[in-house]
């Protein structure tokens, strides 16, 4: 069992299923609902751990394949775990390797003790089981661990993905039954296809095994935004007030609001760091496409209600002249920003939880044109 | 002129040629030796200036060539000079253009007005010539400006090495008659590729015209350490000892300490910062190739003996992962901790000046044993 209590609920909107929350791990306490930006191998792309802070990341995930793969979740383990390795003094989740093992599609072989796959660094073959997911996620030393699931494609045709789900929720067992560090907390994940019986089923089986947490995956995944939510609205009724929820790779700003009045938690996506190292810039007044001509003589900042390092020190200018040269520091600046922008959006999204006006926050959003204050 | 006095000699070595200075520009005061890290295109390749100040960086060189093509220097002008483009508060040099065009190769012709070039980006045609290219490094607004020079080939037979000795003196006079700003400095070059009387003829005539400082450009093009200091030595008797002096374009750590000798202060190269992108290090106990599967589990720093952020912070087993990883981490923190090497190094130089071992520092350098002393 991680530290008591794990997580507090702190305030509820009345107006929505959002909540306020406090999650307790064993590097610290993080404010629900927060963002999770993605350090896929030990790294948030670009960004150090200073540059982590100092964007207010309260949180953040890294992935259990790629580092059982390089450089092996042993040595990371005779390093001091994964914190001590990549100098993140926070919370840190792990997923379970089950998104990234199904992402290499034709490379995969399911079977009631786990996936077969090969490696997509040097062909190897390799048998994922749930014991290994989380011998793994142990070694790591994640303060939040997931179980091993199954990821379906979509569309998944209804008996394959009842399959699926009855044999996630024994991988699932077989992860709490294997799960041996006291430190660490570990999530469910409701899967189910698109299906709401198969979801409602899988939310109720879980919670009857219990975890300290649930997480909502195998969504944002091609199925479009209004199946996307009727997936979490049907889940949701059936997951415990008192524990966290986890809305997997979702998504982008509107999502997360979405999502919050949902009653979710917890978000992870590479949207932020990937978008910014393509030049898409997330502002209070929307998207901004930084190699656009109309900044090449812009003073001002990425955004004027921004407060991050890169608004503080760079203009648009310099910053286009950046991204066009090729040159490496705007890979940088640009993720600051963005994960700096996820990170206050969850603020303002707290803000407006206790204040009772998250709806019109949704509504400043959608405009295009969110009136921050700054916390 | 730049601020009076431009330069003072503070001590020299009684065993070398070798100098501690301080040079005086309108950003700040510089100690020289100094080395100079490369910006070329008004960035630091990974580096933002906070990394720059953090590693002891007292100077940094932009190309006039990049930034007149991109993103022009009226732009930059327009946006308040290229300090203020690139937040760079210290003293900045530009080239002048000359070694960039020269090493388009084939895209250059070479009139006595000037050279003709194609854009290594679109094609275009421009024509760049002496005063041109003052023009572009009076709207960047450097603090030393360099006199436009054509850069020869190695090797290069005497006729063509003195007829373009000829025209470089022709276009440092059009380089001088045409600067206008007075917080500039404006250095000559010797060039005269690898003809010692021509060099010394050189070096005679441009002390003639009369500039703030003198470099010794077209070196370090291929005609080995013995033939490049040779070329230094029959300079330097003809250059004004209250001047400073330039090696342009060098070079390796002991290179640095062997210009130093014959009495050069300033010393530009990308050595430090493309091995850092390639995984080379160095340090204190000579190169270190990081990719090695020695450093799989080495929980030390790069180098024991270097304060810098990387070093404090980072063990080699995570830079080694990054490297092996692809994670443009990576390339941040081993540049940062070249460029604090190179300034180190530059630091160690100036107080084995002052101290009277020198010679002593080159012996540990050659042995890769620097028994550093912290500033």
């Amino acid at each position: 069992m991680p530290p008591e209590p794990f997580f507090n609920l702190l305030c509820r909107d009345p107006s929505s299923q959002a909540r306020w929350g406090r999650l307790h791990t064993s590097h610290g306490v993080l404010e629900t609902p927060a963002f999770i930006p993605v350090a896929t191998k030990a790294s948030v792309k670009a960004l150090a751990p200073e540059d982590l802070w100092e964007a207010h990341t309260q949180v953040i995930l890294s992935n259990t394949y790629h580092l059982y793969l390089r450089p092996g979740h042993q040595r990371i383990a005779q390093l001091g775990g994964l914190h001590r390795f990549m100098r993140w003094e926070g919370p840190l989740l792990t997923d379970s390797g089950g998104f990234q093992v199904f992402s290499l599609g034709n490379l995969v072989k399911v079977k009631e003790i786990g996936v077969e796959f090969r490696s997509h660094l040097d062909g190897s073959l390799h048998l994922f089981t749930p014991e290994l997911s989380m011998e793994v996620q142990e070694a790591l030393g994640a303060d939040i661990c997931m179980v091993f699931d199954e990821c379906l494609p979509y569309p998944t045709p209804f008996q394959k993905a009842l399959d699926s789900a009855q044999m996630n929720l024994r991988w699932a067992m077989r992860c709490k039954a294997r799960k041996g560090r006291e430190d660490q907390a570990l999530f469910g994940i409701v899967q189910g296809g698109m299906f709401p019986e198969l979801r409602e089923e899988q939310a109720r089986r879980l919670v009857e095994i219990g975890f300290d947490g649930y997480a909502i995956g195998g969504l944002s995944v091609g199925e479009g935004k209004e199946l996307m939510f009727q997936m979490v609205e049907c889940c949701t009724p059936h997951l415990p007030e008192e524990k966290p929820r986890y809305l997997m790779g979702v998504g982008t700003p509107l999502d997360l609001v979405e999502g919050v009045i949902r009653g979710m938690d917890l978000f992870d996506c590479v949207l932020p760091t990937r978008n910014a190292r393509n030049g898409t810039l997330f502002t209070s007044q929307g998207n901004l496409l930084i190699k656009q001509a109309r900044f090449v003589l812009d003073e001002g900042p990425l955004d004027p209600r921004c407060s991050c390092y890169t608004c503080r020190h760079y203009s648009r200018a310099y910053l286009r002249h950046l991204f066009m040269a090729g040159e490496l520091l705007c890979l940088r600046l640009n993720t600051i920003h963005n994960v700096h922008f996820y990170n206050q959006l969850m603020a303002d999204i707290r803000q407006a939880i206790r204040g009772g006006c998250l709806l019109e926050l949704r509504e400043q959003l959608q405009a295009g044109d969110i009136r921050r204050i700054e916390n």
